[in-house]
């Protein structure tokens, strides 16, 4: 009785800002483990221990909390695949590729429903998704004004044109697929193989194009 | 009048399954340019040339008729990108890629609506979508029991494992969506430099498997 009063003076003391940031954090792990459409009020009423009128305080609909959701669950997934500051380019692409199957991994039922979701004729979704996709190819063809260290691409002997642009949004679809099939059946090769397998179907795409 | 009394006539002494063919067909045509969705029982009245209760006399409803449209369509696909009998089993594998690229391009309207549909949950469009993939991909490992030719993978130097299976899979991906971007802006390359990455970005992600 003593921890329920205090749960709720803690609660009425956290900033809206901060409530908002814990709804969606639970929201995001909830996801992990399942699709967008088992994401029910009464799911986080029940899980995250709230009313449904708290969570329709910070989110006009379940639609809008689900969207809150995704961009969350995005952004880690952009922050989590960050490329390192190694000097050996293909390696500081292997363990940007290493997080990116751990994380599906780890999150494959919300994954899939988000592509899904995008896919399927959700317009804000799919802005979304395609801009993750953006953050997360695109990095390959950024350098740091003012700074020696050249990109990934560079380094494997590539220029940034139009047609490598193409083939790098060609291979983010073999990535997504490859991972997810193998989050969903792993018999077929280790994760370190397949990691190996994600850098090698890059250098060899790339080579297709500029060749 | 005389001419739709002609018309009339025939139609009558048409055997049904050829008529439900001839509006399966007719449907198939005006997928090409337009999304499911827009393939509306009007829209069939209105170019077909019948009522609606012609079409529901063949089809329990619009989404049964979808469905038969999408079938149809891609039998089609898979009956045009067959592999000839040539030696040079690369060129085979181009010249199937390139009837793949002129199919996306002339009917990048239903195609780009079919991918949607099967991702964005209809399980049924998701399973006919499935077997496409199979269709398309399988063929690879594929060998006509008692002949000497040997498949395109077996050429290239791979075998059939369920590492090749998943990546070629993974490419299935990778083909789709290049192709389709392609279609929408071909700026970034020629149709030959297109048949040349995707067949190159096979051998190389297979490599990638293999090494």
């Amino acid at each position: 009785m003593g921890h329920m009063t205090a749960a709720t003076t803690q609660r009425t003391r956290m900033p809206p800002e901060q409530r908002r940031e814990l709804l969606l954090e639970h929201g995001v792990r909830l996801l992990a483990t399942r699709s967008l459409e088992e994401l029910s009020t009464e799911l986080m009423a029940e899980q995250a221990g709230i009313s449904r009128g708290l969570l329709y305080h910070y989110f006009a609909n379940l639609q809008d909390f689900h969207r809150a959701v995704v961009r969350k669950a995005v952004e880690d997934l952009v922050a989590i695949t960050a490329p390192d500051d190694g000097e050996d380019l293909l390696g500081v692409l292997e363990r940007s590729l290493a997080a990116y199957v751990d994380y599906v991994v780890a999150n494959r039922a919300g994954y899939l429903s988000l592509v899904r979701a995008a896919n399927g004729g959700d317009e804000e979704l799919r802005v979304v998704y395609e801009q993750a996709r953006d953050a997360l190819t695109g990095r390959m063809f950024e350098r740091a004004a003012g700074e020696q260290r050249i990109d990934g691409l560079t380094a494997l002997g590539h220029a940034d044109t139009p047609a490598t642009r193409l083939m790098v949004r060609g291979w983010a679809s073999l990535a997504e697929e490859l991972v997810l099939a193998w989050a969903e059946d792993p018999s077929s090769m280790t994760r370190e193989q397949l990691i190996a397998a994600l850098a090698g179907s890059l250098v060899g795409a790339l080579n297709a194009v500029s060749g």
